[in-house]
C-alpha cells in the first residue's frame, strides 16, 4: 500500500490513520492511503517566505536556470521509478511519456530560455528603454523582480508529473517558492517526483513543499505577493477566486479549467488529401491518449457537411484498431480512466451530449478489454454526431472528460469559426488545412476565443507536436470557459511570478539598476584597450573613443568597385541629390561599419575572441566625401555563456566631425574568462 | 446650470427631472443637474458590440493610431472649452493642464507608439518566432487581436479628461469599443470632452458611449470578452470584482485604487545638496497640486532621522508661499477640493493620522483663502510627523485624499525600503538620491511592492516629469493596496484589450497570418529586381538569389589594409587557428556584408531609396579564403511610414558553397510608393 507523504517545512508527514483509500482503476484493488494529516498551513507559508524565497532570490536568473537543468537531468536519471507507478493511474507507458518525459522536457526548455532570454543577474529588463526627455537625462525602463510571496499550485489528476513541473519551472526561475497541491487520486506519483527532487539536493530549503490531501484554509491566508495557479473544474475555480482575501489583496489567480476544444477540418481537405488522413490520425489520438482525459483533447470535430460520413467511417476504422485494457499489457493503446467515479461522471456527461447528438461509434456497455475487467475504470472511445450544431447547446457546453467527442458539420469557413467560438473560450482549437487563406480567415474570426490555434498540414505534419500538446514555449490557457488564465509561454509564464515595475531616472541610475549601460551614463576608462581585457575585467561603461578618419571620395569609389556595390547614391552626384535621403554622393553604410571596425579593433590576440553579430543598427546621418568619423565603443552588457567565455555587448556609436551621430549599433562579442 | 448628458446608442440623453444637483466647491453655488435618466444598459452593450467593435476591428492598428492623433489634435483645437469648465472642479489652470493637456498628450503618445510599435495591419505579433522543430516546418508565434467585447471604464473624479483619455487611447488602439462612466462630481467636464470627440466625426459609431450617473446593472451583463478598468476606492473595487459574472467569466478587471505612495530622501542628500532642495520642491508640488487629490501624490515622506527637522523647516517655508483660493483668481496656486463631502472625508482621515503623528504644518481651522470663503471646499496643506513609524499603522494604511502628508524618519537604506513597503502596495515610490547604489539597493528591496519607482537627482531634475506624473510610456498601477492592476505602459496597456493567442503551424501558414515572411515559406519571383519595384508592388516573400562570389585571401588582405581592421583572425593563420571560433584565417564579417551588398544591390535609381539599418545580424559560419558566398534576399515585412514611402524589411541570408548559412540579418530599406 502506497502512503504518499506531504512535505511540510522540510519534513515528510505521513497520511493519518483515518486516511482515504485509493483504488486502482485497472483492478479495483486498494493501492494507497492518502491525506488526513493535520498540517499547519501558516507554518508552510512562513517557511516558504522565510527560507525558500530569500534563498531563491539570492540566486541569479542564470543560477536558477542551471538548477532547473540539473533538476531535470536528475529526475530523468530516476524516471523509471515514476514509470513504475504510472500504470496505477490507468495510464499506458505512452501516456506516461507525455507526463513524465514531457515534464522533464518542460524543465529543460525553461532552463534554456532562462539562460538565453533572461539576464545573468537579478533584475529582468522588460522591453526597451523609453526616451522620456529631449536631452536624455531622464529615461524610463520596465523591470521585473520576484514577488516576495509563495506560489500555490493546485493541479489536476491527469498529469501528476507534468502538471507540477510545468508550473514549478517558471515559478522557480522567477525566484518564488512553491506549495504544490496535486489532485489526491494521483498524488502518489507527484509525491514520488517531489521525493526525487528533494533527494537531488539541488533545491534550496523551503523552495518546494507538497500537500497530499486537503488545503484547508491555506488559500484564505494568501496576500498580495502570492500567486495561485489552479488547474481543474470551473466550479472549484469559481469558489476559490471568490474568496474575499484573494479579491481584496489582488492575489494573482491563474485558472486553467474546462474547455470544449475544437478541431476544424478545412474545406480544402477532401478525402484524398494528406490533410484528411492527418485529421483522422490527430482526432483518434486525442480521443484515446490518456483515455481522453486531457484538458486540450478535441471535444468537437468541426467537419465540412459533405465530409461528415467519410470522417465517421475513417475515424471508426481507426478507432477499431485501438486495443483497450490493462495499461501494462502488451499491445494495449488505451488504458483506464483515472477512477471509477470519473467513469461515472463521463457516462453522465456523454448521456447529456447524447440528448442532442447520435452516438455513431463506441458502446460503453459492449466493448472488449484486454487483460482486465471492463467493469473497472474502462470505457471505449465514443464518437457522437450532431447534425444541427447551430441549434444545439450541450455539445458546446458539456465536457465529458474522457474518450468522447462529437462531430459537427459546417457550411463554410465563417460557419466553422462560429461553431468553434460557440465553446465560449478554449485552450486550443486546431485547423487542419493546406490553405493559408483559410488559416488566416479562421484566425481573424476566432482567435479572440482561443488561447492557442494549432494549424497542421502536409508541410508540417512530420514535425508538428500534436493538437493536444501544450509546449513550454507557447502560452497554455484561454479566455472564458477555459478560465481566462495563461501559463507557460516562455518568459511570459515567469512574469506571472514577478512584479513588473516602471523605473524612471537618470542614465547612471538606470545603468546601476539594470546592469546595462545606457547612453549618457558614466564612461569609464580602462587601463588598456578593452579587447585586451578578460570578461571579468571588462567593466560595464568601459569606453574607448577612437582616432578620427576621413572618408574620401576615393575611399567611396574604391569600396564601390571592390565590393561591387555601385548603388547610384554612392556613384552619381546628380542621381544621389534627387534621392530624398541624401545630400549628394554619400559613403556606403558598410564602408562606415568597416572603417569603424578598423578604428576600434585591437589587432593582437586577446580575450575578445570574435564579433558574433550586430543588433539594432541605424544609419542616422549620411556621410559625405571628406567628412571625418570616429567611434565611441562602450561595454554595455555582459552575460556568461559557457565555462570558458561570455558575451559582451558593446554600444558602438559613430560620430562625424560635427559630433553628430552617424550610426549606432550594438556589437556582440565573445570574450574569454582568462588569457 | 449645466446638464451633462449621457451618450447612449448614438443619442444624447438629458438628466432626469429628479436629477441630483452638484455644487461648486469654490462658491457653494449649484452648478449642474446630473443623472437620473433611465438608460438601457443592454442596448449600450449591444450597440458597442454590433457597431463600434466591427467598425474598429475593420481598421488597421495604424488607422486607429492615426484616428487617435487626429482626435487629440481636434480636442486640442477646442481645449479652451474644457479649461472654461475646469475651475468648477476646484482646480487651477495649472491643475487643468495636467488633466486636459495631459490627456491630449497621452493620446498623441499612443498614436505615435501605435505607428512605431504596432503593425500596419490587423494582427499584432507578440514576441519572437519560436522554433518548435528541427527542420523548421512547424513553428510558433504569439499574436494578439482585439477582444470582441466592450470596455467599461469607471473613472475617478480627479482627472475628468485625462482619466478618460488615458484609458480610451489604448482601448481604441486595440480596436475595442468603450463605455465611459466618469465620477458624477466632475462628469460635466468629461461630457464636454466626449461632445468634442463626437463633433470631430472621427469616431466610428458605437466606439464611445458615456454614462453620466449610475451604472445600474451594467457590470452584471459583462462576459469573457469584456474588460472593466476601474479607478477609485478599494471598497468599490472589491464590490465590483466580487460580482459572480465577473469572476465566472474571467472578465478582465483592472483596478487602480488607494495607495500610500512614499518618497524617500536618500541618505546622501544632506541639506546642502541639490537633491535636498529637489525633494522639498517635489514634496510641496505633490501636496498642493490638485489640492493633493492625486492617486500618485506623496502620502509618506521617508526622511533620514537627522534630516527630519530641516525637511519640516524647508517644506513649511515653501508651503507658506502657496496661495490658496479661488482657482480663477490671480496668483492662486492651490484651489479647492472637489466637493464639500470630500473635504469632510479628508478631515476625518487626517484626524486618524493625527492619532499617531503630530501636525507640524497647516491648521484646517485657521488658514487664509484668496477670493473665496474658507468654509467652502478649501483646506490648507497639512504636514504630519510620525516619530515612531515602525510602531505606527494608520500612517501606512489611511489615505487622506487631499493636501496631507506625513514625514517618517529612517535609520538606514534598508529601513527606508522597509517603511516604503509598509504601504502594502503603491502606484509609485520616489527616491531622491544621487547615489546609484542607494537606487539599486532600494529597487532590489522594494520594487515588488511598487508599480513605479521614480528616481530623481541633480542630473535628471531639469527634465524629470515629477513623482506624481504617470506617463503613457510607463505602466500605471501597482500591487496590493494599489489594486493589482496595470494601465498604460505603451503597448502593454493595449494588450489588456486584446486576446493573446499562441499560433502554431508551417512557415506558409504563419506568414499568411502574421504578414511577415518566415524562413521556409514560399519564395516568390518578381518580374524584375525588387529594388526596381515600388512599395506596393513588392510582395511579401519576393526573393532574389544572387550570383556567387569567391572570397580570396587577397580580398581579405586588401580589405584589412584598406579599412585598418587587421585583427589577427584575418591576418595570422597560426593565431587564428588558436582561436576557438575560427578554423584558421577567415574573412571579416564586414567584408562579407559588403560583398553581400555588392551582390544584391541594383545600382540604378529606383523606388528602393536607402538602407536605413540592420537588425539581428548573426555570423553563423566562418568564411575561409577561397570559399564562395551568395545571398538570398526576401521581402519580409512592409510598413507604411509617410505619405511618400514605407519601410520594407528584408531577410538577407548569406550561404557558402556548401549551402551552409554564413550569416543572416534583417535589412531595413525605405521604399517609395511611386517611381
Amino acid at each position: 500500500m502506497l502512503e504518499p507523504h506531504s512535505f511540510v517545512t522540510g519534513k515528510w508527514i505521513a497520511p493519518a490513520k483515518e486516511a482515504a483509500i485509493l483504488h486502482s482503476p485497472v483492478t479495483g484493488a486498494a493501492i494507497a492511503r492518502v491525506g488526513g494529516a493535520a498540517l499547519d498551513f501558516q507554518d508552510m507559508i512562513d517557511w516558504a517566505k522565510s527560507k525558500g524565497g530569500p534563498a531563491l532570490r539570492e540566486m541569479t536568473f542564470h543560477q536558477r536556470a542551471k538548477m532547473l537543468k540539473a533538476l531535470g537531468a536528475y529526475i530523468d536519471s530516476r524516471k523509471e521509478e515514476l514509470y513504475a507507478l504510472n500504470p496505477l493511474t490507468g495510464a499506458t507507458r505512452k501516456d506516461g511519456w507525455i507526463d513524465i518525459d514531457g515534464g522533464i522536457g518542460t524543465m529543460f526548455v525553461f532552463a534554456s530560455k532562462g539562460r538565453r532570454e533572461m539576464p545573468d543577474g537579478h533584475v529582468y529588463l522588460d522591453g526597451e528603454l523609453e526616451q522620456l526627455s529631449r536631452n536624455g537625462t531622464f529615461l524610463g525602463q520596465h523591470i521585473a523582480l520576484p514577488l516576495h510571496g509563495v506560489a500555490v499550485h493546485i493541479n489536476a489528476f491527469n498529469f501528476p508529473v507534468w502538471g507540477m513541473l510545468e508550473k514549478l519551472a517558471p515559478t522557480l526561475l522567477a525566484g518564488v517558492p512553491c506549495i504544490v497541491k496535486p489532485a489526491t487520486q494521483t498524488s502518489f506519483l507527484t509525491e514520488a517526483c517531489v521525493r526525487i527532487m528533494q533527494d537531488s539536493g539541488l533545491l534550496p530549503e523551503g523552495a518546494v513543499q507538497l500537500i497530499v490531501g486537503r488545503t484547508g484554509d491555506l488559500l484564505s491566508r494568501l496576500g498580495a505577493q502570492d500567486v495561485v495557479s489552479f488547474t481543474g473544474s470551473a466550479r472549484t475555480a469559481l469558489a476559490l477566486r471568490s474568496m474575499p482575501n484573494i479579491i481584496e489583496n489582488g492575489t494573482r489567480f491563474i485558472a486553467e479549467q474546462d474547455s470544449l476544444n475544437a478541431s476544424i477540418l478545412g474545406l480544402d481537405a477532401g478525402v484524398d488529401t494528406p490533410e484528411f488522413d492527418l485529421f483522422i490520425r490527430e482526432a483518434a489520438t486525442e480521443m484515446t491518449t490518456k483515455a481522453g482525459q486531457k484538458c486540450t483533447a478535441i471535444r468537437r470535430m468541426i467537419v465540412p457537411e459533405a465530409l461528415v460520413d467519410p470522417v465517421v467511417e475513417a475515424l471508426s476504422a481507426r478507432l477499431d484498431k485501438v486495443t483497450i485494457g490493462d495499461p501494462e499489457a502488451e499491445g494495449v493503446r488505451m488504458g483506464a480512466l483515472v477512477s471509477a467515479s470519473q467513469k461515472v461522471d463521463v457516462l453522465e456527461m456523454a448521456a447529456q451530449i447524447g440528448s442532442e447528438a447520435t452516438r455513431v461509434y463506441g458502446d460503453p456497455d459492449r466493448f472488449s478489454v484486454e487483460g482486465a475487467d471492463a467493469k473497472q475504470g474502462f470505457l471505449p472511445p465514443m464518437l457522437f454526431r450532431c447534425d444541427d450544431p447551430d441549434a444545439a447547446t450541450k455539445v458546446h457546453e458539456v465536457e465529458a472528460f474522457g474518450p468522447v467527442s462529437t462531430i459537427l458539420p459546417y457550411r463554410d469557413t465563417a460557419h466553422a469559426a462560429d461553431l468553434a467560438n460557440r465553446g465560449q473560450g478554449s485552450l486550443v482549437a486546431s485547423v487542419i488545412t493546406n490553405d493559408a487563406q483559410i488559416a488566416r480567415d479562421i484566425t481573424l474570426a476566432s482567435s479572440h476565443w482561443h488561447g492557442r490555434l494549432y494549424f497542421n498540414n502536409r508541410t508540417s505534419m512530420n514535425e508538428a507536436t500534436g493538437h493536444g500538446s501544450p509546449l513550454p514555449h507557447m502560452i497554455h490557457g484561454g479566455p472564458g470557459r477555459a478560465g481566462g488564465g495563461e501559463e507557460m509561454g516562455g518568459i511570459r509564464g515567469v512574469m506571472h511570478y514577478m512584479q513588473r515595475t516602471a523605473i524612471q531616472g537618470s542614465p547612471d541610475i538606470l545603468t546601476a539598476i539594470g546592469g546595462v549601460w545606457i547612453t549618457g551614463a558614466e564612461e569609464k576608462t580602462g587601463p588598456c584597450h578593452p579587447f585586451q581585457r578578460t570578461y571579468h575585467e571588462i567593466e560595464i561603461g568601459e569606453t574607448i573613443r577612437t582616432d578620427k578618419r576621413a572618408v574620401t571620395l576615393e575611399d567611396i569609389e574604391h569600396f564601390a568597385h571592390f565590393t561591387g556595390d555601385i548603388f547610384y547614391a554612392h556613384m552619381d552626384e546628380g542621381a544621389a541629390k534627387a534621392n530624398p535621403f541624401f545630400p549628394g554622393r554619400v559613403a556606403h553604410g558598410y564602408l562606415l561599419l568597416s572603417f569603424a571596425a578598423g578604428l576600434f579593433v585591437q589587432p593582437d590576440p586577446g580575450p575578445v575572441l570574435a564579433n558574433t553579430g550586430i543588433n539594432n543598427l541605424t544609419f542616422q546621418t549620411p556621410v559625405s566625401p571628406d567628412d571625418t568619423i570616429y567611434v565611441r565603443l562602450t561595454a554595455k552588457r555582459k552575460t556568461q555563456r559557457t565555462e570558458d567565455y561570455g558575451e559582451v555587448r558593446w554600444n558602438a556609436t559613430l560620430f562625424n566631425q560635427h559630433d553628430e551621430q552617424v550610426a549606432e549599433y550594438e556589437l556582440l562579442t565573445m570574450v574569454a574568462y582568462s588569457r
